[in-house]
């Protein structure tokens, strides 16, 4: 298991990591700010017994990295990243088909942060993404992910397309999406599932793409050529939804 | 109509610009950038005539707000909005039932341009935008969109509640996305459809919840609260794709 240090920034996500109980080690509020949208922060940190510390514009600033912290900053212990049998396990435990989303080199970290986002709101058990050439769990990755890295669990592997093999022996089908493929709304996405998503500039690697069951297309029929990685994420993510729902 | 004055950054963002023929008047490139990524670009403008000029990094990073030239800005005169009456002219001319996309106050310049790029994807005819609270095409929206500004007509109205009274009597339908709604699948998305999607943090406005004739939810399977706005914008347009192609 590895660890990212983390400086979680913005209103939403630090409140979600409180409400979440992750380990604060520090909480940081701009002197200047009022009562009102904070309130609820401090009310949740005196809860749980975490000290405020006010602190002026300047140093807040120089905290995060983002420099989007609306007023306040938690200093986290660290994001864990979990093991691929823990993400097999979530789903075991909840009595449901495995759904896992497995990024082939996402590079911009708005974008890993929204897929995180999505995945726990379709309801995806896990994110895998590789250890090389991709952004990790940074702290923009935190406060794009709206919260959601508190709950959906992200595990980081060697190589891609051999974590495709060890899931395969598991009964888990892949698809990827790609522009090559046959139309999703075609596709069965029923039962356990991993979905690949490929990195913004090269989409889904010729090696992982061979690896999996399915290449699915999301029907595109305008003038430009793709999606942004996080948008098709969502759309991919809510047919498998769709069709778990039929 | 209303013009925004417009540097356009990046390399696919201005390749689109020129490929459908926007007027460029300057075309600035890295003086040390070598041959390869921007080769395609210096023959699409050497074959309408646009002159090309030299700079260095210092000056390319002065000109553009975005930060993200990758080597190449170009000045465009600006980006035209258009009439509704255009969009709607867009969807006659195809032959198609109109698909219009209402931002009913997106305030990231990121977002707006993404759901402009899976508009154009989807098939969508325009996108209105609010004269008031809300971003307007700004180079960041223009990067972003990754050239399907040029492409995707963005009108802007006074009122978006009134203009949507406008469009139902030109026999339009109207579908908001809400929490509070009924299974965007089970509602019928077919024929003439403007979808309204509301802004990151208050999400529809009353007034404008209120004309809409569905309110339609996305399924939310997590812990947090809402999708990230254009992940959201696009699964809730691909499902008005997917119910067009039955």
């Amino acid at each position: 298991m590895q660890q990212d240090d983390l400086t979680i920034e913005g209103r939403n996500a630090v409140l979600e990591a409180l409400r979440a109980d992750r380990t604060v080690d520090k909480l940081f509020i701009l002197d200047s700010a009022g009562p009102g949208p904070l309130s609820t922060i401090k009310k949740e940190a005196s809860k749980r017994g975490i000290a405020v510390k006010y602190v002026d514009k300047d140093k807040l600033d120089a905290m995060c990295s983002g420099g989007h912290h609306q007023g306040v900053v938690a200093k986290c212990a660290a994001y864990d990243y979990v093991d691929v049998s823990d993400i097999l396990k979530k789903a075991a435990d909840a009595g449901e088909d495995p759904f896992i989303i497995l990024l082939d080199g996402i590079n911009d970290p708005h974008n890993l942060g929204a897929i995180i986002r999505t995945a726990n709101l379709a309801g995806a058990h896990g994110v895998i993404i590789p250890k090389n050439r991709a952004v990790g769990l940074s702290a923009t990755v935190a406060r794009t992910s709206a919260g959601a890295l508190n709950y959906t669990p992200v595990a980081k592997v060697t190589n891609i397309a051999r974590c495709i093999d060890e899931l395969k022996s598991k009964g888990i089908w892949f698809a990827c999406a790609d522009m090559s493929g046959t139309d999703m709304y075609k596709q069965n996405l029923k039962g356990p599932i991993g979905l690949v998503i490929g990195s913004e500039g090269e989409g889904v690697s010729r090696l992982v793409k061979e690896k999996c069951d399915y290449v699915c297309s999301i029907p595109m029929k305008g003038d430009i050529d793709s999606l942004n990685a996080s948008v098709a994420a969502g759309v991919l993510m809510y047919e498998v939804v769709r069709q778990r729902m039929l």
